[in-house]
C-alpha cells in the first residue's frame, strides 16, 4: 500500500480494488459466456457421416424419452390406484429430489467441498420442515395411537413448540460453522436453501393436502399443467411469433394463449371423466384406502347438479330459462385459466435459475428428460393454488351453525351465552334485520333473565 | 477459440476459464482482505495530538452513546404507556428499519443501481408479507367494522387467497424482471429478502402476538435480552478468558455464562415488579387501552400464587413442607435461560453478515450505536422464542365470547346467526335460565324476523 502518511491510504486504493473487480468478474463473465456460447454451437464441418449420426442420436433420445414418458405415466396411475398414503410418498419423494437437485445446481462452486456442515445442515432444514409441515397433516390419521402414548400425545400437542426448537439447533448450527473466508458462500447457500424450502417444500405440503382433500384436487391440477405444456409446444411451433417473455426466449404469445383455450377444453373432458369416481372426490379418512376399498362420503355441493336460472335475455334467444350443471365445472374452467396464465411462470423461474448457473438441466434422473425439477417445475404453484382455491371457495370445514354451536356449548357458561346472545341481537337491529320496538322487548326478556341469573349464582 | 476442428473445443478451454476464475478471484479476495486489514490497522504515527484527539473523540462518543441509549429509554417507556396499540407501530417501524438496512447491506454491490424492479419488488413483498402476518393478528379489533360493509367482510374471510394472489403477482414480477447479465444478482437478492423476510418480519409478527397476549409478554423479554447483553459485556471484560465462538472474537465463555447468572437474577426481579400490573400482565380487548385505561381481566393462573408441596426430606431439614409462589417465576428463569444461552446466536449471525459484508454496522441511524439492525438483533429471536412458549406453556386457549363472537361475524350469513340464537334459546329455556313466558314471547320476536328476512331474500 502506499507509504506517504499524507495520502489517505484506503479510499483510492479501495476504488482500485472495486474497479479491478469489477473489470475482472466482466470479462470473467463474458469469457465464460463466450465459452459458453462456443460450446453449444461450435462449428464442426458438416459431413455425410455426422449428420446421420446426429439423426441416428436424435431418433435415439427420441426413443428413450418416449419410453421413459409412458415408464412415468403408467408409473403416476398405478401410484394413485395403490391410494393416497402412496400418493404422499410420491410427493415426498420429488420434493425431496428437487431440493437436493436446486442445492446441487445453485452450489456448485468448488468451496462447498469443504465445508461438510453446509451439506449436513442443508439436510437437517429440509427434514424439520417437512416434519413440521407434513407432520401436523397427517397426525389426525394416528390419532388413536398417539392418545394412548403420554410420550406420542405430548410430542403431537407441542409440535409447533418442537419444531421451533429443531430449527432453532439448525440456526445456532449455522452460526457455530461460520468460517472466515466462506462466510459470503455460507450465508447465500442458507438464503438458497430457505427460498428453496420455501418454493418446494412449503408448496409440495399443500400438494400433500390437496390428496387428503379428494385425489380429484391432485390429479386435475396435475393433468391441467401437463396438458398446458403439450398444447404450448404445439401451438407455439404451430403458430408460434411473438417472443412472450426474455427469459424464454422459445416461448411465444401465441404459444402461451392458444394453450389456454385447449387447457379449457381439457378440463371439462377431465373433469366429466374424474368426477364420477368417488374415489376421487372424497376427502381421505384412513390413510389404507386404494382404489378398490370403496371410499364413499357426502358429496361436496359442488359435484352435485344444481339449477342456475339464466338472465331473461338468453330466454328471447334460446327459449331456455334455467341449466342443470355441477359448479365444479365452473372451478375447473378457473384452475384451467390459472394453469395457462400462471403456472408457467414457475418454468419461467425455473428456466432463469438454469440460465444463471449456466446447465441445460437441472439433474439426469429421468433418462431424455433431464431432473425431477425439470418435470415438476409448474407443478409445485399449480398444486399450491389449488389448496388456496380449495380452501376458499369449495371446502366445506366453512364454519356451520352446528359447529359453532358445539364450540359454544363446550365452552362457555350461561351468562356468556346470554352475554353472546345479547351482542348478537344488537348487531341485527343494527342491520336492520330486527326492528327496533322488537330489539326493546327482547332487551327487557334478557335482562330480567341475566337479573335472575346474577340472583341464582 | 480454437480453429482445429480435433481439438475438443468445449474440455481443456473450459478447465482453463474456470482455473482463471477461481485464481483470480482468489486474488481479489486477498486483495479486498489486505486492504481491510489495511484500513484498520493503519499505522499512524504517534503523537501528543493525535492521542489527545482519539481521548476526545472517545470521549464525544461516549457522551452521545449515553445520550442517545437514555432517549431511546424513555422513548420506550413512553410508547409502553402509550398502549398495545403504540407498541404495534414501534415494532411496525422496527421491522421495516431493520429490512431496510438488511436489504441495503447485503446487496450494495453496484450493479443494483440500474435495476429499479428489485428495490420496488423488495418493499412489494416486504408490505404483502406484512399485511399477512399481521392483518389476521389485527382483523379481531375491528369485527363490528368489517361486520357491517360487505366489501371489507369479504376481504376479511378470503385474507388467505387474497395475499396469496399478492404473492403471486410479486412472483410473476419478479421473473418478467429477470434480465441476462443480471441473473446471480437477482435470483441473490430474491434469496437474501425471503430470508430477511422469514428472520425479522414473521418474528416481528410473533413479537407483536407477544404485545396482544400482555405487555409483560414483551417487556420482559426485551427486558432480559438487554440485561444479558450488559452482564456479558461486564463479565467478559472482568473475567473472560476462553474465545467463545470464531465468529466474534471478542466474546469469551466466561462473559456468557456470567450474564446468564445475572439474566437469571434479573428476571426475578423484573417478574416481581412488573406482575403486580395488569395493564401488562392482562391480554388486550380493545387497543385504545393506555396505562390510565385501568385494564382489569380474569388473571391467568401463572400471575396467580399457587401452593407446592416439598419432597419430605426437605422437610426434615428446614421443617417447612410446601410454598406458595407464583408460576411465572419458573417460567421467567426459563425465558431468562433462553435470553442468554440462544438469544445471542441472533448477535452472532448479525454480526457474522456484517463481517461478510465488511460494514462495522448495519446503518447509522442511532447516533452512537449504528443501526436499529445492530440493537435489535437479539430480540427478534428472544421475541420468537417468547411467543412460542407462551402458546405452549402458558396460554389457556380459552374460548371466550369475543373468540366466538369473531367466528359467527365472519362465516355465519344473517338467517344462520338467527338460527343459532333460536337453537340457544331453547337450551337455556330447557335449563329453566329462560322462564317459559319469555321463551314463549321471544319465539314469537324470532319467528316474525324470520318470516321478514325470508321475503327479503
Amino acid at each position: 500500500m502506499s507509504d506517504n502518511p499524507e495520502m489517505k491510504p484506503h479510499g483510492t486504493s479501495k476504488e482500485i480494488v472495486e474497479s479491478v473487480t469489477d473489470a475482472t468478474s466482466k470479462a470473467i463473465d463474458k469469457l465464460q459466456e463466450e465459452l459458453h456460447k462456443d460450446a453449444s454451437e461450435s462449428v464442426t464441418p458438416v459431413t455425410k457421416e455426422s449428420t446421420a449420426a446426429t439423426k441416428e442420436s436424435r431418433k435415439y433420445n427420441f426413443f428413450i424419452r418416449t419410453v421413459w414418458t409412458f415408464v412415468m405415466i403408467s408409473g403416476f396411475f398405478i401410484t394413485l390406484a395403490s391410494g393416497h398414503a402412496w400418493c404422499i410418498v410420491l410427493i415426498l419423494g420429488c420434493q425431496i429430489a428437487t431440493f437436493k437437485e436446486c442445492i446441487a445446481v445453485t452450489s456448485a462452486s468448488g468451496r462447498e467441498k469443504n465445508l461438510p456442515l453446509t451439506k449436513t445442515l442443508n439436510w437437517y432444514l429440509l427434514f424439520t420442515t417437512i416434519y413440521y409441515l407434513d407432520g401436523k397433516s397427517l397426525f389426525k390419521f394416528f390419532q388413536a395411537t398417539f392418545y394412548e402414548y403420554p410420550v406420542l400425545n405430548f410430542i403431537v400437542t407441542n409440535h409447533k413448540f418442537i419444531c421451533y426448537c429443531l430449527y432453532l439447533m439448525g440456526f445456532v448450527l449455522f452460526v457455530c460453522s461460520l468460517r472466515k473466508g466462506f462466510l459470503k458462500f455460507q450465508f447465500g447457500s442458507l438464503c438458497v436453501t430457505h427460498m428453496v424450502l420455501l418454493l418446494v417444500v412449503f408448496q409440495a405440503h399443500l400438494i400433500i393436502k390437496n390428496v387428503l382433500n379428494g385425489l380429484f384436487w391432485f390429479l386435475l391440477p396435475c393433468g391441467l399443467v401437463i396438458v398446458n405444456d403439450i398444447f404450448a409446444y404445439l401451438c407455439g411451433i404451430t403458430f408460434g411469433k411473438t417472443k412472450l417473455i426474455e427469459i424464454s426466449p422459445k416461448k411465444t404469445l401465441e404459444g402461451f394463449l392458444g394453450a389456454w383455450f385447449f387447457t379449457a377444453l381439457a378440463s371439462i373432458i377431465l373433469t366429466r371423466i374424474l368426477s364420477p369416481y368417488t374415489y376421487l372426490t372424497c376427502p381421505v379418512e384412513d390413510l389404507h384406502t386404494n382404489f378398490f376399498s370403496n371410499l364413499t362420503c357426502e358429496l361436496n355441493p359442488v359435484f352435485l347438479p344444481q339449477v342456475y336460472r339464466l338472465p331473461p335475455i338468453f330466454f328471447d334467444k334460446v327459449q331456455i330459462n334455467s341449466i342443470t350443471v355441477k359448479p365444479i365445472y365452473f372451478h375447473a374452467l378457473n384452475l384451467a385459466t390459472f394453469a395457462s396464465l400462471f403456472a408457467p411462470f414457475g418454468g419461467f423461474f425455473a428456466s432463469g435459475l438454469k440460465r444463471t448457473f449456466k446447465v441445460k438441466d437441472f439433474g439426469h434422473s429421468i433418462p431424455g428428460h433431464g431432473g425431477i425439477t425439470d418435470r415438476v417445475d409448474c407443478q409445485f404453484i399449480m398444486g399450491s393454488f389449488a389448496n388456496l382455491y380449495y380452501e376458499t371457495f369449495i371446502s366445506e370445514h366453512r364454519i356451520t351453525v352446528d359447529t359453532v354451536l358445539s364450540t359454544i356449548l363446550m365452552n362457555l357458561n350461561d351468562k356468556q351465552i346470554i352475554e353472546l346472545i345479547d351482542i348478537l341481537i344488537r348487531f341485527l337491529s343494527k342491520k336492520g334485520i330486527i326492528s327496533a320496538k322488537n330489539f326493546e322487548k327482547l332487551a327487557d326478556i334478557f335482562n330480567v333473565t341475566k337479573k335472575s341469573l346474577t340472583n341464582h349464582s
